[in-house]
């Protein structure tokens, strides 16, 4: 198949980048960073989080920070969402895009929700009524769709089943994610072909990270199998508290930058999008995974 | 295109490695990392360079180094030889197998041999000769075959001229090499396109870099044009002091980690490898850029 001519950037650094780091950004910093990838031209930006700050303190201001912020009109602002009561502040903070969350496994599912899937739809179903009633866009992440660290083997029947559930509420875009960073490109092939036999490629985004430093080599098999959908994250900031040694989303220069190569337009500023990364990676003040983000920097020093 | 269902795995951290880090390792720690490679089976070392002193003081042990091996009967151990005069300590040295060099583009040529393509290939061809008269295998590097750092583009017309004549002269394999790291897939895809309509698979190896990440995309991409032989260095040591910016071979954990993953057979012990790796990271005292290197260790603290 042709690779198509252009792609959608998710950028999730903000919430799933920032929900991983011990380190603290007070609302400013947030809006500074925020700011520098608004620059960079990505069309989504996840900016936060309304999970309880018991479970995650580093984004406890999600309220005051959304509500801060100097919106652009061609930008998609989302946060996460994870129930009724995370709906209410979402509303109040008066963002685009609300995105929830399930998982493929039963087992991650339980440790991140603390409910079974069965239990976790009902809950989806009624959120995303009330996103749809209020004029809101929706997106749903499904984890462990190539892997479960409890479980490890996740079957095929499960992601699909749950695709179409979630697509049956009326959600807009269903986001798989390889949450352990153990997706390989035969894999992906071989998933996407049955995804993709049943669903619209234009409804799904991939969520890779590049544990294994496969996160490239998957993106360009999903191009290849027709998906033009990619959450990535500034830096390559972030990963999984739920999923032991599951450090590392793709990082956000890397895709823009093989994409562009690919001739495949995303409307990002690749120098822009590193000097986002380079702000991001000099406040948690630690070396970030970023390939691009290393090279662009050696070639100036 | 199937998968191929075995791939043969070139280590060549103690050479290309080494030759682009500052740290000095002795004779006997060379000799400790080598063994740890030996250990985790892999088909092919290459051991050392027997390029100038001057140019490369890091092997500048190099003939000491080889005659202290204890060599293991099914493995090939191999070292670079840039002209005659390092031909005549490689036989004094007695390994199997002889590693010549070649840029695809003039001016890195001229930059990293100091002559013209033109000049180069008459050396090569005596080389080739001498190494087969002595009964010993021989290989080939192009440089630059996907980009030059002085050029930008090579055109893949020299790249097939340059095969052809090498594979003319006897040499029995022909590695292609990514020197600036930013080959993407679809490059790869046509170029081989084009070898492979020419030349037979298993005369090509290819040699990438992970500079921008795009590592394992293009060796995947490579899998199914049907290339079965690939360089990989120890932890993603090493570079190319010619190319500014280029750091980071491939990491041979990386490649075998996502080749088994395919169920592509290296006969490489992977948890091994990882050992050797960790040696090696600590010896040179910096983080090398190896993903599974990472991604194992976190698992185990």
């Amino acid at each position: 198949m042709a690779l198509p001519k252009n792609v959608l950037i998710r950028e999730v650094g903000p919430r799933d980048g920032l929900q991983n780091e011990s380190v603290w950004l007070d609302t400013m910093e947030k809006r500074t960073w925020i700011h520098l990838l608004e620059e960079a031209h990505l069309p989504y930006i996840e900016v936060t989080s309304f999970v309880h700050p018991k479970w995650v303190p580093a984004l406890k201001d999600a309220k005051e920070l959304a509500q801060s912020l100097n919106k652009k009109e061609d930008i998609t602002y989302a946060a996460l969402i994870p129930n009724e009561k995370g709906l209410a502040h979402f509303f109040e903070a008066n963002l685009e895009l609300g995105a929830m969350f399930i998982s493929a496994s039963e087992t991650h599912n339980k440790k991140n929700m603390n409910r079974s899937i069965q239990e976790t739809l009902p809950v989806i179903k009624q959120m995303t009524a009330d996103l749809k009633a209020e004029g809101r866009q929706t997106r749903a992440y499904i984890s462990t769709v190539f892997g479960c660290p409890y479980e490890r083997q996740v079957p095929m029947d499960q992601v699909l089943r749950l695709t179409e559930q979630l697509l049956s509420f009326g959600i807009d875009e269903i986001s798989l994610g390889d949450t352990i960073g153990e997706a390989h490109p035969l894999q992906v092939e071989r998933r996407l072909d049955l995804l993709l036999e049943r669903f619209p490629a234009d409804k799904i985004a991939l969520h890779f990270h590049d544990t294994k430093g496969m996160g490239l080599a998957n993106i360009y098999t999903a191009l290849k199998a027709g998906i033009t959908m990619f959450d990535a994250s500034s830096g390559g900031l972030g990963g999984c508290p739920y999923a032991p040694g599951s450090s590392g989303n793709v990082a956000t220069e890397d895709v823009v930058h093989m994409l562009h190569k690919l001739g495949i337009e995303t409307n990002v500023d690749l120098p822009r999008l590193i000097k986002a990364a380079e702000w991001i990676e000099a406040k948690v003040d630690r070396t970030l995974p970023s390939h691009c983000l290393r090279a662009f920097q050696s070639h100036t020093t």
